[in-house]
């Protein structure tokens, strides 16, 4: 049985959380899943920076601030993570997620301390465990921490994709196919240039989320309730966010001006923006290997991907691209992550955003979900493509797309009609323009070869 | 030269607006479009509506009554277009665009009572133009009729298309073909089939259409500034909508608690949340054709869409899927466009949305687009669709489908095996099914007949 | 150590289910949540209803018939949760998540016949129990069987918060109160009239979703892999669809034309589409009385809502509007899953939608999370509302909204000077009437009356 | 009378245009609205810089080189503005307006040549105007060129509304006002500070931009039709591009790889993700101003904007927040346009990106629009907000929010008593604290100092 301004209320005998908590697990039965672990991880984090900070400035008592480092401790080494219960879809700018964590760590600390939990006399969630502190500046400091250690493994798996596809950039390096422009034959172009295109997008995305991660430092920790800092002394705003550093080994710094990043969510919207970049860069290239492994016999089939699963409860031996689906449904969530992103931070009044936890909870999920689905598309589908060279070499045979090295020797024009009348007829290109006598043998086999024709010039000239 | 509370301000000599609309064009110079004229004329619709209803009703002058409807005729007989000129965005919950309306309105009437433009004595804009009425029962109203009529048209588009579906339904219901999940070779069908699907979907839509129009007959005119309906009398009310409906020959009917339809957009974003899934299955129909018409030599190929401009600057002879791309831009348009109105409608406040405008502009957008990008895709690419039988045939042979066939017979795991060695071989399923003795050669007549394949049923059983 | 198709893997002693489930598993570790229960336990209906039809068709055996429905009933009843594993995100159109609940009802279908797990050779997970079926009609099938019974749940909910409106709407039926648009004074109203207009507005999302319903009603089981119903005997369709209305109770139909359910996901677009309207009414009334009920001493303070939890970590006393902030995170994220959504639903190819698993997640998402913030919402804040009379009181009183009623009397430009010298000098609209002696004190009584003014008509006319 | 591969067809006598405008004009009226003229201008820009090079090099003529560059310099000086005339929304990815500009370029220089329009022998819109270059190369390359020279201007608008917004910060810099989180009373602060924090969210909107323009520089011309260069030699792909960097002033670059930006869109999405950043944090500011400027009677009325225009047409001397209404609405369409290139970008296949006209006439519509409403924003609304230091005092003297400085002396819970029991009584904090002797009236002046309450510390340690 714990008090607040309320009036009474029982908390569970052997939970370490106490009745903020127990409110919010009245009040949010939402989506009946908790708040991130990573975001609970972090705040942690700062509560063990604050009690440090707090505990040298003796702005709680030595002991206290020991022993609350110590219950962050075994949090941070696995203890006691299911007591972070409060939902993830709630009200309240955090409060209640900041309380569960001060509660969990109070009581902890009090058990360490020899006391008994809910004694709060020993160690007090806000008095000591939240000190010189205030939800609208733990929460934001917290899921920027979060974010940036997702950001390094996404971009970790990143690099892995990026390497798969110049890998296999050098593998069909010497491989001619068609070009399809708008679906339709285009030019010939080499296998490998296909990868090598998309190891370049890959790699804008790399250097992105690298630029993201510099976003993302600035922390508002110290601002307390509306970044005008009332109940953090000076003292205490610099050594936090050195202890702060010192603890993640990330690169954070002191916001100058702490009301603006308290109220303003535009940092993750920027975030989620690029995320969305790379999502939709990586939905480009799962639906383009999809589609040019398709068949087996009724597609394009110029690549396999490795089968992986058996793909139907019904049809016999059919294998489906269901990495490169599943890339596709995680950038499509990444997408619609982005929105809810946009809604949140737009949504933001005067002095806070009410909405933060859902910047948060979709921020995280997209890191992470974008994370595993780029190690495992890399991992069980680019690395094992397969390279049809007979059906490269059918598709680029059949078609007429050398008409177009013919343009600067013969006009627009009368390419176009040659084109036409080897299309109608099937035959090729080389066979109308010798049989209409427009060039010589010579020339033509000048002009028309495919490997001239993947490169910069004029073939002939 | 004009005055209002703000001070005084030239407006051009030979403009009929005034001093609101003078001030708006200063203010909102932002999109450089004027609003809808859709929007205009369902405005002047209203303005016509409610003179004739005052004027019933002594409520402003019979001359003056008479002289706004003869006024306003002569707009929607097409004269000064060009005087309605407030920007497609603006703030202000369409006040601009309502008093662009009234002015022009006011400034012809005294004409035709043989005053001189800008003697508001004669024909005031307020006082008689917007008598009993306010921008916020007059706006959402105009948008009304304005959607319902653009719906309507719409609608037609859309019958149109399911019936150039339904005509190659049956034009190719004869002619076998490979059916593909995922992209992958999966079961034979008829081609016919594919385009019944698609029809099927079209008609779905029409009827979401029809049922949109329910929902937006319902308007709140007569409600005034906050639906309360202060400043228009009950026989006012009553009147005004009976001749707004015999006016516009829609089935208008008064709200019965217009304080809910003035503050309340909800109606807008589930008429647009229809045309988004209208717009899904344009784009996923359109896609499709553009698949199955890929080629001419190194895609699916099954398809050959009407050729209707050269589809490359540089590329001789390549013709492009381009009336199905050009539905496809319209579609994510719409896509697009459901997204302002969902920001705007959630942005209402208390009594009034002062986003409206952007509601209005892009739903009345939407319904134009569709209803042109509908009628162009039905003409200049479905009716004109045709079938490349050979290539249908040859995808089915070459594949392994008719595996499926044998699961009721062999078992999942056996068939998977038949299925997989005939990929491997590139040999018929029959074949491997003989070869092993696994069913008679008349059993395997029996079961492995495609034309069996395509319906309901276990052949063979 | 289960086979298939791609070779030997083992399986976990302990799990019901098998090598297909195990491949997905190590394929799919995206999000690190299993798809939704909801559908899971669909699925599983649909298992039921296709074993009691093919046992009753001779189809399967009767003993492997009546084991497999036996398996259904314990799972139905809460049986082996813990073995429906696959993730949310996942590739593959939804057969991993077919083929888990293939596996687990095999599995104990076996043991009820004395079997050993494993041992296919009793009941076989796809032989048997997805006997007659594919992915392709299973999973959209259970999707809106799900769909439909959360809907209803969610109609309930919004049943209970529209009489909750009602409530308040007659409590609060005799306070005058000031209209605001724009933010800006307008015009006098009840303060019941805000609630009236809520509930009208949550009665026609009410409406919707009882619409709604009637889209999903039609299935597609029976159609199997593309539509055709290969495998599936015209008996079976017919009977299943029977078994399967008696066992849900709900008014499911049979798909007349089954290829274009099986591809086309425009109707959960719509369904999304009708959610999201909702949600955008719900956040609009939460914003709403977040927005009325603010201050205590700095904001409008009109409502008072009521106290669920402390506010703050560090501001002591603060109560915060959580329960209406917790409504609009939850209206976030179903807008953003109706993105999620229709960039799904637009991804289908040809004669299936790979993407169908984010769909289905995000749909059963959305109904579930806004069902319980519906119902937290009207329990924990509207039921609670308390209406502060002189606050209301004071802002009418203060402010000069009744210049509205003169229009009538003196025209627009005179009521907007009297409207201006009243806010300048802080006297009230009468005075300046009176004082400058343009309509008696009687008239003035009848005109400026608030009560009138609230109501249609022009009052003193 | 002009023909092409798919027949003849007639062109308007007086048109400059030819057959494949002609053609795009019958298949595209869709939006009724050309492409955009940014866009076209960039064309033109790009056609003069490889007529030049194209000269140099002898690719063309010297006399059809100098008459096309003439062209161009007529363009772009403004004539012939009218014949620019495709639709922005089109199938074909920007073929169409490429042909367009090809053609009236001709057509121009065949005049100036002294021929008759129409006599392509003379100069010829593909063999010359387009000599060495694609659609697929031009338009991408315009687009970046129209996109980086709004973005300057939009960066020049965002510097004028930081300074804007610094200049209120300064003029406020001494008010004291109530700061509020979740609309709720929280501290005390500068209305200085609010100022403060919006200037810094600009400019990191600024910061961003600049960025944005990085990602932009890069080109893709001389990779012609996918990017290979097939049709562009060495020497004038290196050439071009210096010539087009001292047409445009702008620091564009060669693309290394050009096969990539040739499909890719990610920098459109990114570029896109950022101005919805920057959208956001303007609807964010001017949500605010709206809010705190609500009233006069019944709102927060801390500051007032400047009257621009009269709020109403019923309502007399109602004055509307319409300039940030308008900058609302304005940021809401380019979030909705984020949604389309999203889309559109998403949408690419291959070896290009079909639905490329829409993210162009989303962008650069985008860029334009945000940049007005920023001017005009900045102009009419901020430039004149005024602050009503009598209500920031009255607010927030009757407010309880000095509390919070107790909670170092008091504790938390003592604190939240003191608050509850001031807030109920109406009485100050300070009263209560005194009249229950828990600090003395010099520690309760030291400690309840608002000046002291806005800084970083705790009072009265």
């Amino acid at each position: 049985m714990e008090a607040d301004l309320l009036g009474e209320k029982a908390v569970p005998q052997n939970a370490y959380y106490g009745i903020h908590t127990a409110r919010a697990l009245d009040n949010f039965p939402v989506s009946g899943r908790p708040s991130s672990p990573r975001l609970f991880r972090a705040i942690v984090l700062v509560k063990k920076a604050a009690a440090v900070t707090c505990g040298k400035l003796s702005l709680i008592p030595g002991p206290v601030s020991r022993s609350i480092v110590l219950a962050c401790d075994e949090i941070l080494d696995g203890a006691l993570q299911d007591q972070f219960v409060v939902d993830a879809l709630q009200g309240g700018a955090g409060t209640s997620t900041n309380m569960n964590v001060n509660e969990v760590i109070a009581n902890r600390a009090i058990e360490l301390m020899g006391g008994q939990k809910g004694d709060y006399s020993l160690v007090h969630p806000l008095n000591h465990v939240n000190c010189c502190q205030s939800t609208n500046d733990v929460y934001p400091t917290a899921l920027r921490i979060a974010a940036i250690s997702l950001l390094r493994q996404l971009s970790e798996a990143y690099a892995s994709l990026q390497e798969a596809l110049q890998a296999k950039e050098q593998e069909f390096a010497d491989c001619l196919k068609l070009g399809r422009t708008q679906l339709m034959d285009a030019l010939p172009m080499m296998a490998g240039q296909e990868f090598g295109a998309y190891a370049k997008a890959v790699a804008r995305d790399r250097w992105r989320l690298y630029k993201a991660e510099e976003r993302l430092r600035e922390i508002n920790l110290g601002g307390t309730a509306i970044g005008s800092g009332l109940g953090a002394p000076r003292a205490y705003i610099y050594q936090v966010t050195e202890v702060l550093q010192d603890l993640t080994g990330l690169g954070l710094c002191r916001s100058e001006y702490p009301i603006d990043p308290t109220q303003n969510m535009d940092v993750f919207v920027e975030v989620s923006g690029l995320l969305k970049a790379a999502a939709v860069t990586l939905l480009k290239i799962a639906n383009d290997l999809r589609l040019l492994a398709s068949g087996p016999a009724g597609g394009l089939g110029e690549y396999r991907l490795p089968p992986v699963q058996a793909g139907s409860s019904i049809m016999p031996g059919k294998v489906n691209p269901v990495m490169a689906e599943m890339a596709g449904v995680t950038a499509m969530r990444v997408i619609a992550n982005d929105a809810a992103i946009s809604w949140a931070a737009a949504g933001g009044q005067l002095e806070l955003n009410a909405f933060s936890p859902l910047i948060a909870e979709s921020l995280l999920e997209s890191l992470e979900i974008l994370t595993r689905a780029v190690q495992l598309f890399e991992q069980r589908c680019v690395r094992g493509i397969a390279l049809d060279r007979e059906r490269c070499e059918a598709h680029l045979r059949q078609s007429t797309v050398m008409a177009t090295a013919l343009v600067h020797h013969l006009g627009y024009e009368l390419a176009s009609v040659i084109a036409k009348a080897a299309q109608e007829s099937g035959r090729s290109v080389e066979d109308i323009v010798l049989e209409r006598g427009l060039l010589t043998a010579e020339q033509v086999g000048e002009i028309l070869s495919p490997l001239q024709v993947t490169k910069p010039g004029i073939p002939g000239k």
